[in-house]
Order: C-alpha cells, then structure tokens, then sequence
C-alpha cells in the first residue's frame, strides 16, 4: 500500500501516523520525500488494512493498492483452477463446457418437465428454472417460490439433471438445501448477509455480477462467501449498466479472461441477460466460448410468447437446440485445433 | 401503452394478439397502419401489464409506456406533498429543511452522545449513525450491530433527537422496532424481500437510491413498501456511478426536482457520500438546498482521522457548525426572498 | 413515429399541429385518444424529422421513432452485406477475416518496415500505423505527422500490404489521398466537418466508434459520410467508456451481432484499445471472431517497451503471430465446421 | 510518480529501468522492496512522463501519478482566480455572474435581435447563439453559418451584449475574429488541432465539457488552448452521459466546486442541455450558482415550439425573466448573508 501524503503534513503527523500504521497493521513503513509531496510505503500483509480509513486521515492526499484486497479468490495464493463439483458427473472449472438452461420462472410441472427434457436431449448439463423471482414492480409475477422449487426438483427425477435456482433471501436458506446450486442474483451481489449466511452452507454458490459492480467488487462478494468456510463459488457475467440501451445490459466479454487471470474461480456467462434479446443469445454465447468461459446460462422457454417473465431473450427448444450444436462444435474446435 | 409490430405480422397473429390483450388485461385496443409497421394503442390500466411480456411476443418490435408503471408514488394521483411525521416536532416534506447528521459508525457511547450534542447545537434534527454496516470487504469492521442500536437509543434519550440508522436483512426487523426511522442501503435498494418486510411496518423509511439505479426503478422501489401498506417513505439521493472517478459517486443534483415532479414523497440529499470527501459536502449540500431538497444527510464524527469507518468523508463538529450556518442561512435567504 | 399529448392539449392545439405536421412533412396523422392522453401516428417517410423539434412543442409529451435514423446505412434499404474493396486482393466484407496489424505510432522507417513485414509474414493484410496521434496532453508525443505517411507509404512498397492511418483535421486530406483506408479515431467520431469532408472523397474510411457513442450515433456518423457520396465506410468497435476501470475501455461485444443487423456495413474489432492490456488482446480477438466481425485491427511493435505511445497495449511480432495462428484457426473451424 | 514492478523483474532489468529514467526524464529514482514487490518512486519534475510509456514497459504492474499532469490550468502554480475579460464592463471569474442567453440557433435578424433584447432586459450580459450547430443527422438543419455570425453582430450592435457562438472547425476561425467568446462544443472537446489552432489566438474560449471527458481529461483540453499561448480559458460543465436517460444528460454538479480547487479558471454551468428539459433549467440553475459557478449558459427562444433546434430545453424570455429574478436574488443573497 502506498500512501502520498500532503505537503502540509509536519513533521510530528508524520511520526504520528507512521507509529499508528506499524503498531495497528503490523507493516514496516517506508518513506521517501518527493518535491512536493512525502510518500509511504507499507511492507506486509496490507489485506486487512481498511484504505477508507488511511484515507481519511488529514494528512493523506491519496492511497493506492498494491496487493488486491481479496485472498481466498486470488490466484496469487491459488494457482490452481478451482473445480467446482456439481454431482458425480458435472463438475464446474474442470476443462469442460457446462450449459445451463432452463426458462426464466418455473410456471408448471409440464412446462418445466417438457423444458427440461428438451435441453438435456441438446446437450445442456444443469436445468436452470427460476422459483423466486427478483422483479422491479411489486405488480409483476413473482414466481412460484417454494412451489417452484418442487417442480425443478420433479423435473430433476426426470432428466438426471441438477437444478440451479435464485435465491432472494437468507430466511429461505432452509427451502434451497436439496437444490444442486444456489444462485445470488445480480441484484443481491452486495447484500452481504446473505453472502455471508450462504458461506455457512457447503452448496455450490452461482455469484451473478451486480448490475454496476467492479470486477474488484464482485471478487470481494465471492470472497464474503468464501471467508465462511464455503469455497464453492461460480462467478457469472450477465452484462454491466452503460449507457448503451439498445440492449437491455452490456457484456463485459473481457471479464472472463481478467477474472481467469485474477481469480482461480471458474466463471461462466449468461448471454439472455446480458442482451436482453433473443437473437442475440446466439453470437454472445460464442464470444464466451471463444475467450474461455466455463459455461453459459440459457434461458429456454418452450412458449416464450407465453412466459411470465422475461420472454424476450428466451430460446424455444428447437432455437436453443441450433444454438447448443454451434456451441459445442465451436468447442470441440477450441480443443482440439485452435 | 404502445406497440409497434413487426412487418411480418399476419393478420391472424394481429387477432390473436388483440383478443388476448383485450381479455387478459381488459384494455381497448386501437390500431393504426403505418407504412412499415403496425402500431397498437392500449386504452386503460396498465399499469399491471408486464412490459416484458408484451415485448417477448413474436410479432412485437417495440412497446412503449405512456404511464408511469407505479401508483402509490406518483405525483399523479397524490397532488399533495407527502409530509412524513417522525416525532411531534419533527416532519420531513413540510416545507422545512431537516439536517440527519452523525458518523457513518457507531463506536462508543461516549462518541455517539458527544457528536449528537453537537449536531443537535448545530441545528440537526435527526441523528444517524451506522449500527449494522455493509461493507465491500468481509475483512473490514461490520458495525457495532445490535449494541450500537442500543447506544444510539442512548443518545436520543440524551438529546431528544429522532434516529436514523441502516437495516441490512429482514431478519433484524424486530431490533429496528424503536428506530424512529430506518435506512434502506444503496445496495439493498432491489433487496425486495427486504422491501416487502418493510412495507408491513408502519415506519419511515429512508430508501437510498441504488447505486446505479435509474429514478424510475427507485420510485419503484418506493412502491414496493407503499403496496405492502407503509406510505411513509422518504427518498436519498446519495449520487450515483458514473465513469467519473475523481469522487466517489457522482451525485445526480437533477434527480430531486425530478421526484419533486413525479412523485409527492419527500427527498433529502446525502452529500458526504455523493462525493466522498469532505471538502465537497458544504457545496453539494448548499446545491441540494437551493434546488428544494427536503433534507440533507451528512457525516460529522468528532475523530474522523479515526473513524472505523468511512472517515474521508466526515466533517468534524466545528465543520459541521460553519457548513450548518451556510446551509440555514441559505435556506432562509430561499424561503424568503428569493 | 408516435406523439404523445400532454392531457392539457386543447382541441385547437391539437388541429394546429396536426396541420402543421401534414404540410411540413408531407405524412399522415393518426389519432386515438387513450385514456390520460392523445397519441398521434405519423405516417410516411419521418426521416426527414427533427424529433428534437417535435419533442419542443408545448404539448407534446414524448416522442417515439419507428423508424431508424438512417438511411444509406440502413440494412432495412440495402438487404446485402457491403464488400468495401481496398486493393485487387483485400477486401472487407465478403466473409474474409481482415487483420489489421502494426505499431500505434509510427516511429521510423526501420521499425515500420521492419513491423510491417513481420506483421505480413503472420497473416495481416493490411498494414496500420499512426501518423498523426491524438493524445491527451499536448506534452506527448503527437506523431511524426506528413513524415510518418510517407514512412509508411515506404513499408507499403516494401510489403505490398495497403495502409490505414488516421486523420484528425479535414486540413489534411490533400496529405491522406494516397492513403488507402483514412482511419476516423473515436474522439473525431462527431467532428462533422471532418466528416462532410471525407463523405467527399471516396476513400475507404474505417470508422471508430466514439468512446461514448450510441450504436445509433455511431451509425449517423456513418451516415454523414455515405450522404456526401461516400459509400465506403468500414465500422470499428473498440471499447466504450464505463464505470469499470480495470480495462481501460469496456469491449461492447454486441455491437458486431448489432451492427450487423441493423446495417450492411462491415465491422472490425480493435482488441488492443478496447482493453488497454497486451494479455487482454488474444481473448477478445477470438471473441471478435467468434461472433463475426469481419476484421481485427492489432497494435504490434518490435520493441512495446520503447513505443512513443500507447505500448502497453502492444504485442511483439513474436506474440503477434501467436494470436494469428489462434485466429485464422478459429476462423477456418468457423468456416468448415461450426 | 508512482511505479510498482512486477515480482518477476530481474536486477538487471530494474538498473536498465533507473538509468532511463534518470536520463530521459532527469528525475531522481528512489526504491524500496515490498513483500511482494519493489516500488519506485520518481522525484523531479514528472508532468512530461508519458505515463503509457511507462506502463508499457514489460516490468511494470502498475503506475499512479502523484502530480497532475496539467500545469498552465493548476491552481497550484497559479493560486488566484483568473478573470477573463470580456468587454470594458463584462468579465467572467471577478465574483459576479454572467449569465450567457439566447436561443439555440440563430435563425433570423428579427428573432436574434428580439431575444437579445429580452435577454438583457431580464439580466443576461451575453448573448449566445448558434451559427454553426452540431447536428447528429446530416438530414437536422445545420445553422445559418456565416450568415448566422454576422446576424449576431447585428445583435449586438442593437444592445451592447458582447457574443458567444460555437466554432466547428479550425478552417473557420477567420471568420470568428469579431466575436467575443468562442464556443467549443462537447463533441470537438478533443478535436486537439482545433484546440491548437485557438491556442494561437487570444481569444476567450468557452470550453464545454466532453460527454464523457474526465475532469482531468477536460483540463489537458483547456492546458492545449493554454500550452499554445492562451489564457482566456473559461470552462463549462454540460452534463455527463450516464445510464440514467430521463435527462438527456447528468449534470454533474460537484464539478463547480472541484474545478474551483484544482484549477484557477472560472467555471459556467449549462443547465438546458444538461437536463433537455426547460422545467428542469431553473432549479439546476439554482444549485449552480449555490455551489458557486461563475456564470449560467440558457437557452431562450422568443418562439421555443418552432425553433429549428434543441426547443425542449428552451425557455421563452417570460419564462426567462422569471428564473433570471430567482437566480440574481439567490446570488445576491449568497453575497451578503450566507
């Protein structure tokens, strides 16, 4: 960590401050003195140091990181890619490209069973289906909850395939403890109570990015997680806020090769939300598979005319089917001759 | 609402899609032909009707609201000022400028007390102060929790001034029964499962604007607790994210005559963490009063060089003191003569 | 394009504007009125309309387009791609993979020969450099400006490949006519006198898109120069200005699918600006690929470290041919089997 | 300056490092040794390092700047206010507030020379107007040009009030030689050979902020002008593009006081393009001169519902004269009792 200081600090600050970082942080301080101004340097574990604080001392002009405040998540200290298993034959991280998919909200056992079978057939290996629903208007459909929970599980005894669902509040922890994966929505990215309940559990955590959440930032939520005891974590991109509105969010594509590079967490990319429109599923999905994602989250729907929710970026079947053989050929090409 | 069509459409799929509108949402349609699209009018509620919904339909290119989506909120149907009573004394939105002002953390009795004697001799009517904090990093001070609740309750009892402090999960509710008013975070503006809990106690609620939420979406927000049945919602812009990165946020000055417009719900002014340095609280704050900003919120710890937390950003009680002056002389200069 | 009345409009207003709108535009006028408010459908070509002036009336309340902006570079009035042909052997457009490849300024003639001819012997076909540089402070380095157009027009003749460079001045276009593609950088994507002045011309322009440019604006810009008769435009998307500051620009992978839809232009990517990394590069070139862009333009230099600007976004020519190889292998998997 | 090195830097390498930069730069290389790296810091005059080039070096992980990297625009080589002199009577930074008004676009003798006598009457000592009008579609009216100048002459003959009008490239500034102050506009911020070019004159320039410039990056635009010999730099902010897209842009109000510190140039604050919004022009108005900008830029149209340009955001002069009582009371109270 280094700190600039201003140029009116005396010389007695100067020893105050310097006595306070070595006795509070246990960090040898280093000193040099530039034209205008005098400049620190802070040497050992600078992690625990809250730079909010060093930066509100009157005398600190400016503060700057050198290490990233995040451990668990870095791989610095993890060189290794985590692998995140899901059941005896999934597993997150590993070299594999898993799709998830499913329709946005669970309506019924015949939809989500009818959904279900279809995307296994084209090559989807979890089933995403949504129980409780994050929506802007208190007016609007809010999911199924607890009933829709059954019904992802149904349609698990009928594919074999795990369910992953959206959790919106840490009273529900007990409704999620036979769902395969727990997914954080956007909106929930900082709400650092659940993180830290969902740290207590061992369950396999799809942390989405929050709408205008840092990289730095997201990695801090996983880290939340992952600080209680739980280190299965599963970062997902799904489109940042911009000014751009032609498309509902923003794909940050290149936050799946800064996050490979930062953390050894797997990551993979939701291509629905991020456009917001279907016809753009396509080429978004294969922009991730190109730079390295681990995954994709699809939204599928078998009548999304009829959805009763977020229709618009959802695949029918039979689109998603098309969609899924592009993205494994592109794959299989990845692995074999590119 | 408007729809525009695609050309594509047949026009059995127009009948189709006309007859379900009409029936589902129990609105007239009108219908116009233009040269390359067909565009339907909706005449009637819609307010229920989920915009997604309508744009997921195959033969949909674009909708369009004319109405606002919420109701409880809008200026529309509520001509009048909402004024917000907190004690006998104290009303937020009728016509007085309310000042919250305390640290950002509680830390000791003896800190809180001393700084709400101050404010209170400075003019503030309301103290605030962080009990339960939400923090970026799991690593960095949490807040003094259910203690520190016990401490403000202290110094209200010391300087009859209201509190003001942060819920951070629906879980706490109870602990939060004798706050006079209770802050919704930034990051926990889409918190809706903390909304809707909110929005079956009868307590104002200082909602903050999220962190990159547009004024629509807040208002929105506000609706969720106004639909449980609480009316009693006080709005905060405290800036937004913005690509500028010199201050913390950027605050978004425009957005209280915007409230002001659309909605009757009061709205106060964070300066301290729109900016996040201190220099800037007395310009922002001077800003806010002179645009009709109901309120201000401002940090003042007595140490800000040792503040647990957030200290950049704090004035000490003799800053407060002058930048107090400023800000009622100004608003008595507004009320009077300009 | 659709007009909403204010609920205040009275009758004679509204026979006013609607007069005022047949005889100004040449359109017809719909009319219904909702339940809040009047809406009014424009029938016709509205291309021609400023919304800005509809929007000023005193009783209209929003405005809405059906219809896109632009024209000539609108892929509604001219169904099939655009091939822009820069030599007998390089054209972009035709479903090629053009990369662009050389240093971001050019420094000497020994290192753009020696760039260029490393840069060819890798797969590029076209040979880019900086000439004239826009930059930031005017204590940079600005560029070697007519000198350097002729250091390249020299690594030209020693190649073979054509060159692109950008213009910052109309001033300049005598300079430029030997120039094969004239290179519009994204802090000039507004200046509309330059623009005018090379829709003159018929030169291949490679546009950049602004560092906040809309993909509409960006295709209005496009416009400006197909109006003057120029119908040689080339589009490059190379990151947008966002909140996060880990890249120096965020890539907006969408705009290819996007502006692929929407117009018949092609469009390249520049990986090297969009991310401001070097390690970032190869990632978000596959991306590019991998979701149609019909080009890549790559900054290399011999020597990054000694670059006059703009280095750490360089890549060796050693490293350059490693992302050519990954490139042109994901294109021939693209072509042949995905 | 600031440099931290990768862990990976080698002792050789690092010698290579210094005697660079000593060379090159003449500046003193102090060093020490973190845990996990070694940090350089650079002493001496560093405003001509071009911090790109450093941070392209292969050993580099990362640079931060202690100094600002303007010098002619810094408050800390300059310490007083610098007033820009108008006419005999009218100066800008000297403690009073001009407001500048008028329409969007000159559009005729009698409309210019009509709303330059409003405007004065109601306060405004400079009359704006566009000659020369940016226009996203080459298809929107493009101003009165020349013609359009020399209307605004006649203006001023008929009422005293000194010009301002917006210059679009550096090819026409023969013809701005009679006019008082020239305007350059958001999207030519960075047209950095225009900005050269009125470097070479002495003219007051009024230098509107870019979309999505910086602070910083809006005063390296004001150190061009300044580098070339002129001092006559008035600043003025317009509002940012941001997510939020009720107002065509966010005004950024912090950016008054801010530049106030960094910088010794005044600061004018465009609230009608700003907001896009004429209801919103007088409450953002208010909280610029509360916060202490040195003048207002209005937009006022005798006739705003047919104006040729921009017409939402015009005040008519009635309208006019009302905010312009608000605003003079607002500052003359500012003046003497707050």
């Amino acid at each position: 960590m280094i700190i600039v200081l201003k140029p009116s600090t005396t010389n007695e600050q100067l020893m105050n401050f310097t006595s306070m970082l070595k006795d509070k942080y246990n960090v040898k301080v280093n000193k040099w003195d530039g034209v205008q101004s005098t400049v620190l340097g802070l040497i050992g574990d600078t992690t625990s140091i809250d730079i909010e604080y060093i930066d509100a001392q009157d005398i600190v002009e400016s503060v700057k990181r050198v290490q990233e405040p995040y451990k668990k998540a870095n791989r610095k200290f993890h060189p290794d890619n985590s692998v995140i298993k899901i059941t005896d034959t999934v597993s997150i991280g590993d070299g594999s490209l898993n799709i998830m998919a499913g329709p946005c909200s669970v309506e019924s056992e015949e939809q989500i069973v009818a959904v279900a079978k279809a995307v296994k057939k084209s090559g989807a290996t979890i089933l995403r289906g949504g129980a409780f629903k994050p929506r802007t208007s208190p007016y609007a459909f809010q999911g199924l909850k607890a009933e829709g929970l059954e019904l992802l599980k149904i349609a698990r005894q009928e594919t074999g395939l795990p369910i992953v669902t959206e959790i919106m509040s840490a009273s529900h922890i007990e409704l999620f403890e036979d769902v395969d994966i727990i997914q954080v929505g956007a909106r929930n990215m900082q709400n650092f109570e659940l993180l830290k309940e969902l740290g207590k559990t061992n369950k396999p955590i799809l942390l989405k990015r929050g709408l205008c959440a840092t990289i730095e930032e997201w990695l801090m939520s996983a880290e939340y997680i992952m600080a209680g005891g739980n280190d299965n974590v599963i970062l997902c991109e799904r489109g940042i806020r911009t000014y751009e509105n032609f498309t509902r969010n923003t794909l940050d594509i290149a936050a799946v090769p800064i996050v490979k590079r930062l953390s050894h967490l797997p990551i993979v990319v939701d291509p629905s939300h991020a456009s917001g429109k279907s016809w753009l599923v396509e080429p978004l999905a294969m922009s991730a598979v190109a730079c390295g994602a681990d995954g994709l989250i699809i939204e599928v729907h078998n009548d999304p005319a009829h959805a009763l929710s977020d229709g618009a970026q959802s695949l029918t079947p039979e689109q998603f089917d098309g969609v899924s053989k592009k993205i494994f050929a592109l794959k299989n090409a990845m692995d074999n001759q590119v």
